[in-house]
């Protein structure tokens, strides 16, 4: 099956730029000394999953235990649920954990911590737990020198059925850096506060084996991870606009596009309609404060026509205004006028997303090419 | 099954309001003298399908083909298309209508047009075609006193495989109004502009026995539809908090809610996080331009303790930051301090987003809840 074969609008996703990324970062954790716990939280894929996992330790993280669920189910026994849980979730991590998986929840609450205690006295369940540190992400985690800290880890520590597992952070606010040496300053604090957690448990006579850190800027560029065990980036295996937009990545290295179609003209306005809106883009807009606003996304340089022959190329392209299944694309500022027809209707184009782990929750599976041949069809786990 | 044991996050839909809101434009439809074709672009669901339709002629709008094999496979038999149709489509188009639906397809493009016969008369399938009319959105179609308009008519009025229907218009920029009278201009321009094309296919001697207009806004606002024979809202049916903000409902007419768990609590930032982000919430941000910027979703009225009573009026919330699984509440500005002792880690908030459509599109189902009481679970078809 060719590119041209496929319906609108469709995910692709590019074999050979998976794969770079994939052996980059693996490259990257093995030289800094810690093991890559990938995030499938942007891909949500098993066959991914078992690329990225290739050469490390087989560990993964995860967002939701619907993720959870389908990754056991696809063989995969070392997870990481790497956002708080709640008590009334622990029926169902301990149902997940029941065939053998050790399936790793998170808290930052010391009454979340008295929570799965008690759970786990009453049930005869065991959990394994990590601390949430917050160093400087603001969203979630206590801080490594709070007696928060100290608190959760004791009332883990001394719960029969918890195995305090060690302490996790992400930094988040790496995505607010615009400059390398920006993320390398988040990425040593983030080690750094990280680390100070895990020896601040071990001076209080706790084991504190896991010391878990992650965001893709942050893995990219950390000059030192030591005292970190391991990493636990996520976007990097597709990359996206945004991630070009901070250096974390080149827009060569974007491996996921959405597919699309030119449905009308607009010469009056110098618009085309392609049939990816909101819905096949997603409304994230994180490239809007950044250097390069590309709208709701940016058309790549690889534009098909209706015999399926690469198009000459075109002027910079952004998807400037979407609603639910209609995107409007218009030039760049600057880029000067449309090529109409370069661009007639019929023709397709592919569109980088701002945002791939947002762009490709919409979509039930990934087209797996290279060149313009399908060479797989690879589903995903949506929802909760 | 009460809400309380649903995990979360969950789309919840009160069928109550849901009801009347189905009720209540139904029967804006029959006084103003039209047929009602609701858009199922925002409910994507074959059981509110079948609500939605009641006492009107059963037929229904659709964003995606996905939606028309769906609704075909549930009985619906008159269904309109109306995203601009490629050519690369048709095939489909054709298969859908085999067993006798009336899919009706929509264009705005001479050289479309022109694909479209050429197909029909290739292939021996025959087609429904509207022209779709800009009537002041200016996303798709082209102007009622257009030299385009007549020049497409004539490629489908000549077309031997090609019924040409009619004409359509969408007053999308309706969204944009931020008063009820000036939501009237638009529905009297959407109404002039659709009929004025209609009168200009007729005095060429070209049937045009369709004349469709829709948006949920000018839908119920229109003091007149002299001319229209259809309107075709969607949105109404849930309502959002974008809509409250332009009075095209009010707060208490929104059906759809997100239910989300507290997972933490931050009072150092007064901040308590949720387990509803950007993929249960949506990044819509429609509300940021409005009177009433909520963020990514309003914190309803209504919460619920870790006993499943109704806990005590709250201040007003919003959710002021997501990531993927991660949301931010925060009180509204000047809404006084959060109430921390109220909504412990494992309580449970609804909270009614900024755009239905975009919100309801991650999930796979809806709970219809009365009361504290789930009463059914309503599959919805999602993706392309």
């Amino acid at each position: 099956m060719k590119i041209s074969d496929l319906a609108t609008p469709a995910l692709l996703l590019e074999r050979g730029r998976l794969d770079a990324n994939l052996a980059n970062m693996s490259a990257r954790a093995t030289g800094l000394g810690v093991a890559l716990r990938p995030h499938m939280k942007t891909t949500k894929s098993a066959d991914i999953a078992r690329l990225a996992t290739a050469g490390q330790n087989g560990g993964i993280t995860v967002s939701t235990l619907k993720e959870a669920a389908y990754f056991i189910a696809n063989g995969f026994t070392d997870i990481t649920y790497a956002v708080g849980i709640s008590v009334g979730k622990l029926d169902q991590v301990a149902a997940l954990r029941q065939d053998g998986a050790r399936l790793t929840v998170l808290t930052d609450n010391a009454e979340v911590a008295r929570g799965i205690a008690a759970h786990a006295e009453a049930t005869g369940a065991r959990f394994d737990v990590l601390i949430e540190i917050d160093t400087g992400d603001h969203r979630a985690g206590v801080a490594p020198d709070s007696r928060a800290l100290m608190d959760i880890a004791e009332i883990l520590d001394q719960a029969a059925g918890v195995d305090l597992r060690g302490v996790l952070t992400h930094a988040g606010h790496s995505y607010d850096c615009r400059s390398v040496a920006e993320i390398q300053t988040v990425a040593e604090a983030e080690r750094a506060g990280a680390v100070l957690a895990a020896e601040r448990l071990r001076a209080a006579g706790m084991a504190c084996p896991v010391v878990s850190v992650g965001s893709t800027p942050t893995a990219v560029y950390a000059r030192d991870l030591s005292g970190v065990t391991e990493m636990r980036p996520g976007v990097y295996m597709f990359n996206d606009v945004f991630q070009a937009s901070i250096a974390a990545c080149t827009l060569a290295d974007i491996a996921v596009s959405v597919l699309a179609t030119v449905t009308g003209h607009h010469p009056e306005r110098g618009e085309i309609l392609i049939d990816a809106g909101g819905l096949a883009l997603s409304k994230d807009r994180s490239t809007a404060v950044g250097p390069r606003d590309v709208g709701y996304g940016l058309v790549a340089g690889l534009a098909v026509g209706l015999d399926g022959a690469e198009l000459p190329e075109l002027p910079e392209l952004h998807v400037v205004r979407v609603s639910q299944e209609h995107g409007v694309v218009a030039t760049a500022p600057g880029a000067g006028a449309l090529p109409f027809a370069a661009l007639p209707p019929g023709s397709r184009l592919r569109v980088l997303p701002n945002h791939a782990c947002m762009t490709a929750a919409a979509y039930d599976c990934y087209h797996v090419v290279e060149g313009d041949e399908v060479i797989a069809t690879w589903p995903r786990v949506n929802g909760w």
